[in-house]
């Protein structure tokens, strides 16, 4: 029997249903699934439905008998388990932030950088979500014309902090039109009908640290060390579905009817640019996408090699789940996932085999 | 009896409601004030609450006995009716985007450029809400540090659209919370939990109207003709309330603490920023704030003379209501409205004394 023994770490989340999903629906070549869950406790695994298979607590053991590990949690749960995974052996792919910046670690989004998979050793790190809008918006454009400078502002949906935030916002729309008070909890203020320009963390440099990724990430993908890449990240009252407002200058004058061509020419991206009928993407309709979506591509009057456009992402979607699922078909299809029952005997299940740039 | 005959044009929309609201609030000198509305037919004007002023129709004759008109209406509406009240002798301030950019006609907000009152001729032009945000955050810091460009996305609420359309934001999404599909009147989509990048008609150069006004206006109040502007106006499912992420390329280097000095001590600014603690302006906080509302300030770390903050107004009132009606105290300051009752005599009611630049 071919195929993968593969586990998902962080499989109640939004984004861990998200890639059970994909797998299912790509048929990943999967011989046996696990799902893990940080805050399931062994008392709750007793009885899962038929059709949905048991979610497991995570324990040190948890990886044994896996091949391929996505994790699909919070920073620090990531931490603290990827290295026992890659340890027991298993490929890892990380959607969380932990190791997107160590140089060490490939930062890939497959449409783009794919090639650089083959210098993994155990860990694939993947970015957030509107870093791959971004990315994929701009790489096709990059790569025949250098940018010299991107400006990018974010309208990110609550999806970006779990299913407890698409609650809060449900609940607090409700109290806003029953006319009744909201008491916030997972968003520092109310989030319905409301905007707040705070996404993750504050740093002392004063950008948020969904900003401050934002520019690292891209940078990393793009391989444009010192690009300046200006950022606001703002949380806006949608459910699902990340926008981006881009604003960028190129090494020289590019016209919308190219950069167009461009996009269309590359693959996982769609063009929806027509004004004059409304026709532009929008996160309501972006939900469940596989492609990013990009419109408003028009010249910017104020210079002559600028250009801006409008970029909206399924942020569970290709913004997460779907882009994991895809790393993990690309190192399926380059041989880099020693296949489950083989392995042990192979290629050893000493974490040297792979390297471990992160324990 | 001193003050003015003042007439509201537009008194049933909610900026004309607003500018009443000003009026009345701060005390202005009026003598009589006429409610007057396109879409009011005469029979509607039968029965007043006596607590409610009557709200008349609109008529060739309407400006007869006025000395100071707002306009609070559409383009189209200003268009036909402002060069009447001024031929009556009146002085217009209107608050559409009719004349705005007439070079004959200033565009004003008062903490900028009230000095340009002198030169009106029966005619001033108010810029549109995210104008006078934009400009409000900028003009105390471009005046001891000229801006080389700037680049600015909106999140504007649907109040700038009208009452109808804040009614549709609640209806839809109470639609949306009911699981219910929802049919769009006021937008060409959806609004409710969703993103359009459509704020009024497109342009053939693919920009909409609202994007190009912001450029537009910007430059001609700010005295910086050639000034780089880079904007995308994006329609949010906010009530009142517009926003604005800001990154700017100053002349010089200037340390986010002085950048927050200079925008404290200027009138009309208040400068909210502690991230720490979650401080910064959001819309659902700031509608019936008269200030413009500063935070968010960084430096941008990809360019030493860049900047980076985030604005809000709360749109039907700085935005727009206030500001006409600062205007209006700027001109009776200035003696530059000829008060009722003593202007025919005085000044004569021909149009020339006034000069006509929109006839």
């Amino acid at each position: 029997m071919s195929g993968y023994r593969v586990a998902v770490v962080g499989a109640t989340g939004l984004v861990g249903q998200e890639i059970v999903k994909c797998l299912e629906q790509r048929k990943f070549p999967c011989i046996s699934l696990r799902l893990l869950s940080a805050d399931r406790s062994a008392s709750r695994e007793a009885a899962p439905s038929p059709r949905e298979p048991a979610v497991e607590g995570l324990s040190n053991s948890a990886f044994d008998e896996a091949d391929l590990v996505f994790f699909a949690t919070g920073l620090d749960i990531a931490r603290q388990f990827a290295p026992l995974a890659i340890k027991a052996g298993a490929v890892v792919i990380d959607s969380s932030p932990a190791w997107r910046m160590d140089p060490d670690v490939p930062l890939i989004v497959p449409e783009i950088n794919a090639a650089e998979l083959r210098a993994h050793k155990g860990l694939v790190a993947a970015p957030g979500g509107t870093t791959v809008a971004l990315t994929m918006a701009l790489y096709p454009l990059h790569r025949v014309n250098p940018l010299k400078h991107v400006v990018v502002c974010t309208y990110e949906s609550v999806s970006g902090a779990g299913s407890a935030a698409q609650e809060e916002l449900s609940s607090q729309a409700r109290q806003v039109l029953e006319g009744r008070t909201v008491v916030p909890h997972m968003f520092p203020h109310q989030i319905a009908f409301n905007l707040l320009p705070e996404v993750e963390v504050f740093l002392d440099n004063g950008y948020s640290r969904a900003e401050w990724n934002l520019v690292e990430e891209t940078r990393k993908i793009l391989r444009a060390e010192g690009l300046p890449v200006s950022t606001t990240c703002v949380r806006v009252p949608v459910f699902v579905g990340h926008a981006a407002a881009v604003h960028v200058e190129f090494s020289n004058p590019m016209a919308p009817e190219d950069v167009r061509k461009q996009l269309v020419e590359f693959p996982g991206v769609r063009v929806l640019d027509d004004p004059d009928v409304s026709l532009y993407p929008q996160p309501w309709f972006a939900s469940g996408s596989d492609d990013v979506l990009v419109g408003r591509i028009r010249r910017d009057a104020s210079s002559s090699s600028g250009l801006s456009m409008w970029v909206v992402i399924d942020n569970l979607r290709k913004g997460a789940a779907l882009n994991v699922v895809q790393i993990a078909e690309e190192l399926v299809r380059r041989g880099q996932i020693p296949e489950g029952g083989k392995r042990h005997g192979q290629v050893g299940a000493s974490s040297d085999s792979h390297g471990d740039p992160v324990l």
